[in-house]
């Protein structure tokens, strides 16, 4: 116990938690040259697609929290159904016993995912449904006696969480970092990115080339000694980058080809971001063999995750002798309260037919982001699905210095947040998956203000 | 999306709930022949230590949840902080934002700690805060320009947690598992459970080759390529194991020696268990490196876990070219429901006193314990501390057969249940650890009912 400043914890003023939080919370990603000076935004209140800072600023919040409040803040049948499930029951291990919201909630997720997907096990988020679908490739090739075929295919560009075995699939963000990964256990495919496509490729030569690169690798390594492939849908934290049409498919057929397992992470694409409970099969039109979610599940209300795997998968698993016990698991796995969050943020979307909602203002949401880049210079490539946008700033910006370029998306992000919008950077590029709610009048006031904070920016580049 | 039975979500019958937990929720630990064949208790109530079935049958609540009940079943003030805080605000990244709970709650967790351990990362539990601690430790022993001394050393019958990199440092239930471990960072030391010490050997001297076998480690492996010591003070999930006297203090002094870091993981006997906030320097005078917490800190209602680490390993870790960024986080780090859960729990356990209540209810318990152990001869150890608990089966049992004796703890735990008690069972072993709240005459009542199960195996053994 250090001798700390005296203010009384239970009566803290504005200043006192702002030095706490920058003593004491150590964030996700921080610079450690700043992490005993900066300071933080705080985030005090929150309604609809709206937050506030704790100097009273209200913004629109363009990221969505973290791509996952799907139904927006403040929902008080949110606050009821949680405190209900407080009073009534709001731990039960999950070793020995199980609750309803858990068996209630692995039923409907049941139901949601395509193909035989039907069985569930939950963790605490992203990135330990992740860990938990890799443990399991390692599981299940132990089972049927073949130890060695266990190397995961992964991409650039991928973010898949930031557990040892989740950051060593994730293929960004892996210049100047002092972490570890298990990299013997992973290889990594190249980027997918339409954008950055040679000129004069097409779309389809460009699809060709990348089922190739996978085809490539698996001649290289042997599909003998590959478990597993690992894939967003679209790659969300790299820059909501949406592979060519056809290669979900095609990559696919070939991992069922090589016998390597598919899994599909979900965790940004599921629950809605797409208009759809998941985008495996009614996006993209694959059926995988494991799905991990988190984010959108519980619409971030409280944490939560999941790896959906297959009833062929559980199958192969099975040993009759009862030898093979499935040795993962968390204390918090189905999480009662956690559950019974998820189920009545299902039963808000459902009722409030948010996917349909979703479904009809993304041509609007989308119409808006390709006008975008059409009218600014500075303006590289726009992409997006669903509520799913990007901005990517050219790579020859006028006053193009590596700085400039980098930083354009923290400058735009700046831009907005003084106009009232949230925006998430990323180099040199901004990302937003605004609560799924939003209205077409409040998509107009997020890209009227992403406008003027691109015209600003215009000027200061070409100024 | 399968054909799956017809029954509506929102009016589930009993039998809907029994056979959707059994075919849709996979639980740790399943036995793979198992787990579409047998039902899990299903826990609907729960008040002060007592949880209800989905039969109505009531239990003490002997493990309290999973080592973490600390305030007990049913608390209103629980249910009113948690909605409060939903409604306010409940989500916010961490990436680019903070909170008042998570800030408060860092500053609090600071003040409760020993030493300089002043800088909180908030993780989802307790797997992921043991998988943060040893990623810093690559991260830190990168950063210092030593990428060589990275091996962790754990030891037998030690449990950390369930992701890749957690798992790989638990030294149980290592046999019969087709998980794989990262064995090549990682050496175990050998048990240290003084019941397991030979015939004729003090607890001094026992200490003594404890404290040998590191030293040994450190010899043959060479300081230069360890990087870290990661200990429960005591292995809880290994059996209530409590090192010998003075095990702690000279095991960390020779982690001190040999530039070696200590990670103390209190996800166990943090906030309360032993009748302190932390058992590290209250109960065994060390102060580490690193804490890692759960559990207990929100009494299990919530997921939270937390990574906390000294001023001097964070002031060793920075770096003035700002290149270096601290690549580690979840989306649900420092989730303000989660948080602000913890912050009403400790206040719970300060105004009603529960540490000092710990401390006066412990001797009648522990009492209560040593008393079985004279009584009844199946029972060859009996072992605790605080409100912990183990009776391990005498290894002679008289019928003894493999089975009956690796049976002991499901058997006793049977037996008790029967009568209205729940224990935890592990093979030959079964152990409590009851909400810090049971007053003594529900510990009169706990261990009645153990008795009587005792003199039902006692029967059965001898019989």
């Amino acid at each position: 116990m250090t001798d700390l400043a005296t203010a009384p914890a239970n009566s803290p003023s504005d200043t006192d938690i702002t030095d706490w939080d920058r003593d004491h919370n150590l964030h996700p990603w921080a610079t450690t040259d700043s992490w005993r000076t900066d300071d933080y935004m705080r985030i005090n209140t929150a309604k609809g697609i709206y937050v506030w800072d704790s100097t009273g600023k209200k913004f629109i919040d363009g990221p969505g929290g973290m791509w996952c409040v799907q139904i927006g803040y403040g929902r008080q049948d949110m606050a009821d159904a949680i405190a209900k499930q407080v009073m009534e029951m709001p731990y039960a291990s999950p070793w020995s016993s199980t609750s309803e919201p858990a068996a209630i909630l692995a039923r409907k997720i049941a139901e949601m995912t395509p193909g035989d997907l039907d069985t569930v096990f939950f963790t605490t988020g992203g990135s330990t449904a992740v860990d938990t679908a890799l443990r399991t490739v390692q599981f299940y090739n132990n089972r049927l006696g073949r130890p060695e075929k266990k190397l995961i295919m992964a991409r650039e560009k991928g973010y898949h969480g930031s557990t040892y075995l989740a950051s060593s699939v994730t293929g960004k963000e892996r210049f100047n970092t002092k972490y570890d990964n298990a990299s013997d256990l992973v290889r990594f495919l190249p980027d997918v990115n339409p954008y950055g496509r040679p000129e004069g490729t097409t779309l389809d030569q460009w699809c060709d080339q990348k089922v190739a690169d996978m085809e490539a690798l698996i001649e290289r390594e042997g599909a003998d000694n590959i478990g597993a492939f690992i894939a967003e849908p679209i790659l969300c934290s790299g820059g909501v980058i949406v592979p060519p049409p056809g290669y979900h498919k095609r990559t696919l057929d070939l991992c069922r080809k090589h016998d390597i397992l598919y899994i599909s992470d979900e965790v940004v694409t599921g629950f809605g971001r797409l208009g759809h409970w998941f985008a495996s099969e009614e996006v993209f039109d694959i059926v995988p063999d494991m799905i991990t979610c988190a984010k959108g599940l519980t619409s971030g209300y409280l944490p939560l995750g999941a790896c959906i795997m297959s009833n062929a998968l559980m199958k192969r698993m099975e040993d009759p002798t009862g030898e093979e016990v499935f040795y993962n698991g968390y204390t918090y796995t189905g999480h009662p309260v956690s559950c019974a969050a998820a189920l009545k943020n299902i039963e808000i979307m459902e009722d409030e037919d948010i996917l349909g909602h979703v479904q009809r203002v993304t041509p609007h949401f989308q119409d808006r982001l390709k006008a975008i880049g059409e009218k600014f210079d500075i303006v590289g490539d726009v992409r997006g699905m669903g509520l799913l946008g990007c901005i990517e700033c050219r790579p020859d910006l006028p006053q193009d210095t590596f700085d400039a370029h980098l930083k354009f998306g923290a400058k735009l992000d700046m831009a907005c947040e003084e106009m009232g919008l949230m925006l998430r950077p990323f180099g040199n590029m901004a990302v937003f998956s605004p609560p799924l709610i939003i209205s077409k009048e409040e998509i107009d006031d997020m890209f009227d203000i992403m406008e003027a904070g691109l015209e600003k920016l215009s000027a200061e580049y070409n100024g």
